[in-house]
């Protein structure tokens, strides 16, 4: 709570319904601050923090008995205890009490927001001394969330190896398939008979064409035919996600194409791994696993007409990897901060669901050649200015996704790049008509920046391990 | 639309997202009457129907391709055209130019809720002359679902087909599950492998004491040592839900008490199975379960000190079948006028998260005997005075569930019977030590009213055939 401000005796209240599977994701993120705040994850909770005596108290429900016969019992203070780090636990009922005699104290209250404030009707009694301040205490926690405790991280780590696990299991068992519904069934029933009950995020099943689409969700056509599927799939453990893409040969049809694309991802992926370490601009590695991209591109001829660098500066390479190479991994699988470890400065609008297109590759090679001036001609008592804030630099303790990925996808390539001179001059379309029925290759693994260097999370098989199991010969 | 002022010249708007399966199911419940008005389920569509002409009109969005790079293409208007029954489909940058020419000729707009009424600039230039109703439409629509259409019936068959053959399933591979979750895992494995994504409800496999939460849905139990599993889950199909339960002997602790507990509520599901056809008043059949379940449970020893009638006129079998004994299966698994099919006259509040208590009997009973008083003292014509309204009488192509249980739930049973001398005289409390680890059965079908009688939809399997599946010779 560093950024409340310090020496002066605050409270810290937060009143959520705790997180609910069932409940749709818009709704969860309310209550994952709640998880993170207390350890507790059943309804109709509330949680105190007193800054000044640095004291967590819990407030759970007394649950009545016709309750307990539809829902179950919910824990008892003692049971929240031994469960969860909070101070103290009590019941609901007695919040009140604590309320009235505590704000009689303090000079401010921060709350997550305003509909998170408890039901209490003293409010308005101590409103003229009191501040009750709903802005300071969200991008606190939210500096605090980025980077992940040693029990954090333990979650986390086995959110990867049961999804890892499950990868594993539909790989060895794919030459049985025959519909991508059958994909995502052993996915989701190899984590459910793990306890791992809920997926992050929707399964993304694709085959041939459909594994161009990046959400992809529909999970229902038969794979004869196609030459390979995007599996994206990740489970919760202890409300913590995990985020593993594998891209899966269909032995029968993986053309030479596939595998061509598939090496070029995977080498884009092992090169930014590779790089991972504390103070290394994440936007520098989307830069890196593009330029990665154009070379190979350029080889295999769907790019020509330029260098490798002058195609790189003129942002085409977007047509082909359009979206961002990672995201914060926590308690949301696209945690808080996300979008800064991205966004150029300036840049206002980033959003998971926007492409990264030429413009944006433009605006980042523009600002790492920016940050390069300036930790040339500066000294770093003067680091402030430089452009890229913290929140893109990594850190020990953050977990990343580094998910790069290659696709094909016509009717986004045609309507902005293969109309478009700038760009299309770089592109061979006769070469690109044989790469069209691959669709597209991602490979997504969750890397934890440790003190000198990275640890790959997430162990599922990928490259030629995963190409023996699948039943090719490695090329 | 019957309801709606005949002969007028109105439009009927309904502007909704359309039902996703990663809706929440509240956000759900908003889309399912745009599904049952058009039979489309993408987002951004809206549906008109100009109630003079007789006309259907789909109006269905323009996808962008950067859109299509996330989420894949949406269906054009012949796409939908050949999907749905609507007799025409536009795009919905057509829509305001459509509205401005209709509301210049009609006197009444009918739309679902205000909040669904389209993105339209010219709604008060018509105001002084166009009613606007977002009251009427929804009951009529309501009735309509009550009574399924052919293609309604096909779509709940499919959803019974999947659910059935996955509980056939986990039935056959219980012997080697030793965890809730593997429960859970195959039967949502079976359903997701035959292209069913979305379950109805939250699986329920609750073993031993878990089995007597009705809504019991952590599902992370050992099953060593548990005598029996209720095993609640079904699969939607098109949107379509199925509702269905069996309980599972655990073979090697399944104790006579639970095969006599077992045998007592396949009994009153298959009394009140073989009694619904037309004109049944549903609340009666709850009455008849109850009666058979005081019987038995006189018959077991757990009730004593009175004759069947005299506990059952009291109430107390409510103590170990508290909920309803069914409701509507349509779009939604616990489908519109649910409520209704059970509430005595005068009983206001009627939730399916209320348990069925001792005054809710005695207040069914206390109607059923009015109803017949009226029934032998009117003629037909005076037939309105009636109380049970028809929202109580089976009519045919209803589809309900019939789900009788009978549980154990000690901290209710506790709470509101054994501290009640006017219930606990009748309960034997010695007997009923050795029923507490049974923890609970549920039996539950789907059944069609059809015109001479019903058709049960699940053929997952029970009694005799189940026990045999699962290991245990017929006793």
């Amino acid at each position: 709570m560093g950024g409340l401000r310090p020496g002066t005796t605050v409270s810290a209240t937060s009143i959520v319904s705790p997180r609910n599977s069932k409940l749709s994701r818009t709704a969860a993120e309310r209550t994952i601050s709640f998880y993170y705040l207390s350890g507790i994850d059943f309804p109709g909770c509330s949680v105190t923090y007193d800054i000044a005596a640095d004291k967590l108290t819990l407030w759970i429900p007394y649950t009545p008995p016709a309750t307990v016969l539809w829902f179950g019992n919910t824990p008892s203070p003692d049971d929240c205890l031994a469960k969860s780090d909070v101070h103290d636990a009590k019941y609901t009922s007695q919040l009140p009490g604590y309320l009235s005699s505590r704000l009689a104290e303090v000079k401010a209250l921060y709350a997550l927001r305003a509909s998170q404030l408890p039901k209490f009707d003293g409010f308005e009694k101590f409103k003229p001394k009191l501040m009750i301040d709903i802005a300071s205490l969200q991008p606190v926690m939210d500096e605090a969330r980025a980077i992940k405790s040693d029990c954090e991280i333990a979650m986390i780590r086995k959110a990867n190896d049961i999804s890892s696990a499950a990868h594993r299991k539909v790989a060895r068992s794919l030459h049985n398939m025959t519909n991508e519904c059958q994909i995502e069934a052993a996915f989701i029933g190899a984590c459910t008979a793990e306890n791992a009950h809920t997926q992050a995020y929707p399964v993304i099943a694709g085959s041939g064409v459909n594994a161009s689409t990046l959400h992809y969700d529909a999970n229902n056509e038969p794979l004869a035919g196609r030459q390979l599927v995007v599996l994206d799939a990740g489970t919760e453990w202890a409300c913590y996600a995990s985020d593993v893409t594998r891209t899966l040969p269909l032995a029968s049809k993986f053309s030479r194409e596939a595998k061509a694309i598939y090496d070029l991802v995977h080498q884009m992926q092992d090169d930014c791994i590779q790089r991972i370490k504390p103070g290394v601009v994440f936007r520098n590695l989307q830069l890196h696993a593009t330029l990665v991209a154009v070379k190979g591109l350029l080889q295999l001829g769907i790019l020509h007409n330029g260098d490798a660098n002058e195609i790189f500066k003129n942002g085409t390479g977007a047509a082909f990897f359009p979206h961002g190479l990672g995201h914060h991994v926590g308690l949301d699988v696209h945690d808080v901060l996300s979008r800064d470890l991205l966004r150029p400065a300036g840049e206002g609008m980033w959003g998971k669901r926007r492409p990264i297109g030429p413009q944006s590759v433009r605006a980042m090679i523009k600002q790492a050649n920016q940050d390069l001036d300036h930790d040339s001609a500066h000294t770093s008592t003067q680091h402030q200015k430089r452009q890229t804030t913290n929140h893109g630099i990594l850190q020990p303790d953050m977990v990343v996704t580094v998910e790069p990925g290659l696709y094909f996808c016509r009717p986004y390539i045609e309507a902005y790049f293969l109309r478009n001179d700038e760009h299309r001059r770089f592109i061979n379309v006769e070469v690109l008509e044989r790469y069209w029925d691959v669709g597209g290759v991602r490979i997504e693994d969750c890397v934890l920046v440790t003190r000198d260097g990275h640890e790959n999370l997430t162990t599922a098989p990928k490259g030629e391990e995963l190409l023996r199991m699948v039943g090719l010969d490695v090329l």
